[in-house]
């Protein structure tokens, strides 16, 4: 052989899931990362490599390509292809950059793996995939340079279009598009809120027990969660007045309170716009899923009773469609665009276009509300599949509370018995579970474990779910 | 006739846009929401009605099974279907929901329509739309109800490997996957990064001109911005350490200044780490643009001259990829990654699991690499047509910064004439443009106006485009 000796560079292999072009990438980037092919050092040529590794030439010119477009090799014509001569050395790690290094555990109320009970995930295996994919590819190729330009920062007017129409029909709220603000999440919508209303220190009522993140996002927000009581007609309104009467505002969840599942009252519903109005302070309703509700039609939102634009309404897509959609809303009183306009314009750059345009078609040709009839069916199925399983298996240690809708169960712990103990149980054992002490500022007369249902899929998965969880309560 | 009297319902126009269902749909809402079919009203038979509107029976079932899905009808059995009997009041309004309102006039920094000369866009003609659809539909078929749940907030796990590997090669960024955090735009991470780290009423140096966001920003989230005078050789450091020594922050834009586009020099860099080391102080790099140099290869990014885990990087798909894609990153010092951790799960519920899928394999598979590398020689063009073509026409009205690189051109004005008249006789004539004046904090000496080329596609445009803009000179 009269050819220059050179670094053997390793077969690709087909079996693997990897293209073959990216194995050869991969490889040739490895000998230069490890110096085996040196600033300077002509390559292969594609032809003579081909022969070497027995793939076919578009894939070592893919590979090569590549590796141009990154900076590593340069084609210098008739002389061939080299690694690029002036490739500074801090591009030359001696050991490629480490594969994703595991997530540390992240805290209980969203964990990056899905136990049997997880809390807050809609049924994943009855949402309509094909005829998401089918929108969803037919989105992603009408996209347009038109559509590629920064999206109007409160949301595409389509999909504010249909946000308002679903929700007057669905939640009775009266609102024009213009009202609409699309966030990327609740956090986000509490987040617009706040910069647009609210002041460093004010005081805000929360439920007590109540949606941890709410209380945690509130405080990094320089804000002073006040926590009011909470009975069997939801938020007890006169208590709050007595600890925080001049409150700016209010965070509730009057369709199926989080997490204790109550619905908020009639009369005090008018007690809480009541005060609103003569404090002119602001009632965020958290409506996360008040869709579902298993024993009489769904209530209408607070908002519905609000003459005075005292109520913001808080709605997401996490629930009804699915937590990674990352998008939710907020409809803002009339008076108020303006303001969350400009404070938009400032905080944030608006949500994507894609996502946005799926959600629309999605509502606009009916799968949305069909979805939401679907699920709301299957959900009172569930439920009653997993109380009858766990009422059976577990007997007296355990008293289920009754609620008309929501997305899980409240197991009340007979004795008296740690909470938080059984969720480390729980969790330990692979099952999800929330202790509503975490959910609770102050002492909790009446402990009890929080799991989902909208994942058990039937009667025999209740059971054996049940089974496994019956050990833990000794 | 034996049927019994009943409204008419509109026949659904074939050649309009709406699906035909969709029109049946909506007429027959209209006739639910004006009163015309009132609760408990007997609505047509899919067979009438077909024979009626002389459309399939597919059409009407489709339309009555999304009207039943929303609750407006029921149907009977062998009674029929019926107008819902208790569809409560504010569910029917008088009127419809009105369309989208036309938005407001934005702000300037962030049109709703794309002008000539518009600020902050790639060349949207460029972007490779065709690969883009492919890997999208690719995609979102390929989601799996793992895919559906919370998305990990800092970012997908493939994602943030590959941006580690990438910017490792093309901007000499050293850095682990775990140190990325993936976020919703440059707004979302510069929230991010003062959740974690700065205090309301901390002190941040800004560049004076600089990028009017960023001060708004600063100020709506409690930070003091504080401007530090720009040369030729970017920030000067010293200035900013006579005006507030003790800064806990600096926000900066090394690769080309922004607005100015000069590159913050060795000794200024060197400079400026060694304060933020003394001071224990943050240096945000603003990579916006870094990729776009044109005269050589671009600049390693500050980062990696960073040895004391002072300095985060902040970069983002707008430029290289679009704007309406919603999604940047910032690295963070390993020091730093698990309070960025514990501020994400309070702030973020993280980004659209699609669009992080869709970058991704975009990167993977060497499209990212080549399109930047593609865009490099098309804007090294674009702005030598541009400034051809500006100089031709205009003469000596103005003169053009020469810049190394960035993807906007800085008309100096001859004369004492207002840059910021001239922006709004730009914007009057359907021409986009930004004030130097506007980008600065007190006096400017040297009023300009900036424009960007990034978008005229040919020189005959870019002669047009100086012809419109030559009579607004006078």
């Amino acid at each position: 052989m009269t050819a220059p000796q050179r670094p053997t560079i390793p077969a690709p292999d087909p079996q693997a899931a990897e293209p073959l072009y990216r194995q050869v990438y991969q490889r040739l980037r490895d000998a230069i990362a490890k110096g085996v092919l040196k600033p300077g050092d002509r390559i292969p040529s594609a032809r003579a490599l081909m022969a070497e590794l027995g793939v076919a030439r578009g894939t070592i010119e893919s590979a090569y390509s590549l590796l141009a477009a990154e900076g590593f090799i340069q084609a210098r014509g008739q002389a061939g292809t080299i690694v690029a001569p002036d490739l500074p050395s801090q591009h030359m790690p001696a050991v490629l950059v480490p594969p994703a290094k595991a997530v540390t555990a992240a805290p209980s109320f969203r964990p990056e793996t899905t136990l049997p009970f997880q809390m807050g995930l809609p049924a994943l295996d009855a949402f309509p995939r094909k005829i998401w994919a089918r929108l969803g590819a037919r989105c992603v190729r009408a996209m347009q340079p038109a559509d590629m330009a920064h999206p109007p920062v409160a949301g595409l007017p389509s999909l504010r279009a249909e946000i308002a129409a679903y929700l007057h029909v669905a939640r009775g709220v009266r609102c024009s598009p213009s009202q609409i603000f699309v966030t990327s999440g609740y956090r986000h919508s509490l987040a617009l809120l706040a910069q647009s209303l609210l002041q460093r220190g004010d005081r805000v009522w929360m439920e007590n027990p109540g949606y941890p993140p709410t209380r945690e996002l509130l405080t990094r927000l320089l804000l002073k969660p006040v926590p009011v009581p909470v009975d069997a007609d939801g938020l007890d309104v006169a208590q709050g007045q007595r600890a925080a009467p001049r409150a700016r505002a209010a965070v509730v969840t009057p369709a199926h309170q989080s997490p204790l599942g109550v619905s908020l009252s009639l009369p005090r519903r008018l007690a809480l716009l009541d005060w609103a109005k003569r404090q002119e302070a602001w009632i965020v309703e958290d409506d996360y899923d008040g869709e579902y509700r298993y024993v009489s039609r769904p209530l209408p939102a607070l908002q519905s009773l609000d003459r005075d634009g005292r109520v913001l309404y808080a709605g997401t897509f996490s629930k009804v469609l699915f937590p990674s959609i990352r998008l939710a809303y907020v409809v803002v009183p009339e008076a108020l665009v303006d303001r969350f306009e400009r404070t938009a314009e400032i905080i944030t750059g608006g949500s994507p276009q894609l996502t946005q345009a799926i959600v629309g078609a999605f509502i606009a040709e009916g799968h949305f509300a069909r979805h939401i009839q679907r699920t709301r069916k299957l959900y009172a199925e569930r439920r009653a599949q997993a109380v009858a399983a766990l009422e059976q298996v577990l007997g007296r240690s355990i008293r289920i509370d009754e609620q008309p809708g929501g997305m899980h169960l409240i197991l009340r712990l007979q004795g008296r018995r740690s909470d938080r103990k059984l969720v480390e149980r729980m969790l330990a054992a692979g099952l999800y579970g929330e202790a509503l002490s975490d959910w609770t500022q102050g002492r909790v007369s009446d402990p009890a474990v929080l799991v989902a249902f909208t994942n058990i899929a039937s009667s025999r998965d209740a059971t054996q779910l049940a089974r496994r969880l019956q050990p833990l309560m000794a």
